[in-house]
């Protein structure tokens, strides 16, 4: 079995997306062959520049050419959010597998209408929450599935950065909710609302309120100033259907944070910490030592944390961002190779995404929402 | 002009206040002659043993004779939180000035008698919210004053102990609404009111959640198990009247944590963030170095943050949490002498108090309510 | 039994001590009765005033009046260090207990002839070295005993400061071997000593060198340059009696420190570490947990680690540089009662001072120095 | 220009090789074409399986084919150490580029020898030195050859592992001297080294010490114990030629440290320190900020530290250890492509390995050694 990838996007994530899916095979021993089909971006002549760079075997201006092409399997779509929707439609029609980034849509109904097509298509899906695929993640969601900290009762969890801190900042269309959607709801909140569903369970309902710190911002021509649309801050008080409660905090003007994407798991015998920009550490507490001796352990990812010996055998030596990229190709290959759902697909992803909008309802409307 | 200390209980705070009260003028240069006059505790033999070791000149099990003994000037309660009321109203309709730990009262109509009481009186009062004191946090507030950070736009606040995260702890009188008021919010919740306002200035209005993880407790005598009436947790999205946001959270269940009493304040052109388990570091971000430098700075207090120089004119050599009640001691005599208002006298402390009760409603309401 | 301290010095040791043993008695319930009899200082105006702030009796301008006061008992020492032995053996000779800041003495001579002068007037003596006396050492230490961390095989240490990193500063007194004796191992490095023979057992033999960073200062009166003659940095490599071998490095030139006291010690089954700056907080590393949740705890101190308990009952409320003292103070006067040699006494003392000496040899005379 | 790469060895760091030149092109927009041209491992059938794995074209458990084969440009050699020699021979002798793993060789004459022998050749040479290639370390250089921190005048450097810390652990040829060598010098001191030299200059001399905590280790086979041969830690106090000094120490044995590469270098104006298993951070301290506002700031690498932005362009995202091998192989190749050195080369490398065996003479024979 070889599997072809067609690449939309050359960016951030497009990069992202190119160096994990050349990397995954070599990594893991256990993937069905990939092929970098091809790739996409305009003009033509970037597509040709980057194919060759990233080793792709061919290049397009066109996306639909690539959700179309024989040689492509998975279409992995990181181009801007509003243009998630069409081109996922158009490829899973075409009956290609989605490996599409986060936030799936601007608006929730669009979510929902790629959600049902994924379903009705019957090809597999995966959205780009990286974070959940660190193995600090997921020994964190295995020491609570096995108790170490007892019955999770309460989560905290906050993500921000500091790119929309200054004030000074020029105007553009991510300040608008029809070309952007919503504001650190979408760009960071979303991560949160990933990490918080993988470790305590589905919500149930949530307070909110949300502040537009600038709440306009200078043109960049100079021609006077334009209104931001959508939120600086989010906060929100949430019910787990297992009773817990919590709290998801965003903010993408927070000065000096780059990528804090922090959470904190209250058990009725222990916590578990963690720090997106300390992402190889992971905090435990357990109240089972003598207590003189007790304290929060930092614990450094390594091999016994699992897929990290498949980067390097010897502990504490780090993994970084763009290994967690890999980690999730990797996932997405093995989930089409065996024909099984991967984690998250649309219809998990769906879940996240319904939170953040339903935090920007209960912000604008004042009232608890439920999920 | 002597002041004589007349101090109700000998426990936890009442140690904590005759500490601070003997070190302060030796501490400081500038107090007026203080002397320890009378110390109240029952029994009888109690009170005359812990006077004798703290150095108080005579001692009584009948706090109205300390209430009413012309050796004293200022009162000290620091009895359990059910008896504040009664002993301060006492005091000052004798003239004497108090100084009342925290929280003044078990419901906010007991708390507003007080501060009416006090304003009627016409004496000096302060409250026991020590952790204002730190120079750590006048720092703080000093450097939003001077715009080191911008604006302040946004505050983030936790506050969190174990003390009550073991599920098998006995049920006492903490648990009941009658005795003990409120859970977290009193005992932990308004130490961080204090910072909030301090640092942000008044509250507006807020949403609320809360949750009592452990609903029942079992009876110390075996017989069975008996309700938990207050709340294990509270989680707070505030508004300031500035128009800034933030969040309040609080837990007496948060396994692993000790004393942490932590905040943030965002500005629009940096970062304050400060931790109490840590209570001698400030962490501060400022937008105006050159980018590849940027970072959090961990500042370590020392003379250049007053009062610190009064204790140890080396920096980086660390006050202790007693240090910080004998500051609150040193400037309650100081506000006496001038014939000043202190900080937080009821007033103030007032503020701080409604805020708690305000939480407490919103949750048990499913509003945003007012302050 | 009351016993009476005379104190000489009234500067940052002094005033350290005073409120040190202005505390102890209320702190501690099992002390000695003592009285604050008498002070020492020039000009006798300052003497005076700072006698009523501390709240001492009496005052006196000549340091031999207090040494033969017959209200003495006790003389503290804390005057610089090069009076320090014409003080003590006057004291000793009175037959007063001698509580004296460290190091003892300019030479090793001298520090022995006051050693054996305390030995042959059989009163008690004690050395400043409050660090030792931190809730945190004490565990640590009894963690080894405990064999927590199996058998002590390695011991790093650095103390750092950074009080003469500035090259512009101006020369005084301090950089004179005659008048100040050694750099920066007399002022920091003993210290760190003191903390190793105390966790790790006596030093057998060492290699060195050093380091005279600004060669020379500016005169304060701008009329040229002097020569700085002692160390700004020593660097140790120890073999301990024991076996086991380290290092003890120290600097009072290194930016940004401000009381780097850190040490670590590596066990046959585990690591203890700590850092002066954080002083409430010890490290400790064992290797019997699951492999996958090992990791440094930070352990906070509390009421489980004597004697946090007698300040404060809860854990993580953090003791000051000022309660170190004070647990010193509290110690000498139960040793003082018991009639037991206290630590450490002149004899321990001597012990961790003649390590820097051996440091400043060896680096002086390019060879292996013995102890 | 087209270069194939011969790659000698597929564990630890074959496969970080394998990964890095894999990667290198992607990343990086300016590199030569690369050939993963041939992959050898005994026996024949792993060698094939990882090169399907990795992605070389072709496969052979024979070192000396790959070594001449025409399709091979780079020979990276990263089998056990003392089998670097003779392989790096026999490819330069077939002028063939070498990327050497670390140490070199096992004794400093044979590294000589290939030192030698490399010039002779005129082929590019590197060491596998990948901590120097560090974004953060690279910016550390920078800011002190931009005089961020003034002259340096003092160097601290640790790195500590525990992989030999368990006293059960069997013995094995690594405790041998003739088939391992060094101990922790080899293993780990000399990744030191290379961040010595590379911020503070050459080494001129320097005093050591070294321990073998575990003087016997037990037979695998159970039929009794053996001897360990080389040292457990190693502490060294060095001179640099620019007149600095500092102290390099190392241990294998430091439980809990996973890798812990640490430096501080204090300068006459500032510090800058570093953890490596804290590698996207770097600690800065500068005395040029008002007083009150002093401390050490945590600067998280981001674009603004090359190479990182070639990863990904937004700050604090982390890289990993895989990447600071993709920056050495992308490196490596432009080197090779403009015809010129690459950093460290034989040349240099052997300038940082005599560096590890003059400790080893030093502590053996007790003397101060010269580099």
């Amino acid at each position: 079995m070889s599997i072809g990838l067609g690449l939309i996007g050359t960016g951030f994530m497009g990069k992202a997306h190119a160096l994990a899916y050349r990397a995954a095979g070599a990594v893991f021993g256990d993937l069905p062959e990939l092929r970098l089909a091809l790739l996409c971006d305009t003009p033509g002549e970037k597509a040709g520049a980057m194919a060759r760079q990233f080793g792709f075997a061919a290049a397009t201006d066109d996306w639909r050419t690539l959700v179309e092409s024989p040689e492509v399997d998975i279409v992995s779509i990181t181009t801007p959010n509003g243009l998630h929707k069409e081109m996922a439609l158009a490829a899973m029609a075409a009956g290609k597998h989605v490996h599409c980034e986060k936030p799936m849509a601007l608006t929730l109904d669009d979510a929902r209408e790629m959600e049902a097509a994924a379903r009705a298509a019957g090809v597999r899906t995966i959205v780009g929450y990286n974070y959940i695929h660190n193995p600090a993640f997921a020994h964190a969601r295995r020491m609570i599935d096995e108790g170490v900290i007892g019955r999770p009762v309460h989560f905290r969890g906050v993500v921000d950065e500091d790119y929309q801190a200054d004030p000074d900042l020029a105007w553009t269309w991510r300040a608008t909710r029809a070309a952007a959607g919503l504001g650190t709801l979408g760009d960071l909140g979303c991560h949160l609302v990933s990490m918080a569903v993988g470790l305590m369970g589905p919500l149930e309902s949530l307070l909110a309120d949300t502040q537009t710190i600038h709440a306009t911002r200078p043109l960049a021509d100079g021609s006077g100033r334009a209104a931001v649309e959508n939120e600086d801050t989010a906060s929100a008080i949430v019910r787990f259907r297992s009773g817990a409660q919590g709290t998801l905090l965003t903010s993408r003007s927070a000065w000096g944070r780059k990528n804090r994407l922090d959470f904190e798991v209250h058990g009725t015998k222990g916590m578990i910490a963690f720090s997106q920009e300390r992402m190889n550490e992971l905090q435990l507490f357990v109240a089972d030592e003598p207590r003189a001796r007790q304290g929060f352990r930092t614990i450094l990812t390594g091999p016994e944390h699992p897929p990290y010996g498949a980067f390097c055998p010897a502990p504490g030596h780090q993994l970084g961002f763009g290994d967690l990229k890999t980690i999730e190709a990797g996932h997405f290959l093995r989930a089409i190779a065996a024909g099984e759902p991967a984690y998250p697909d649309f219809t998990a992803a769906l879940g996240f995404e319904a939170a953040i909008h339903a935090i920007d309802v209960a912000a604008r409307e004042g009232r608890r929402v439920e999920l």
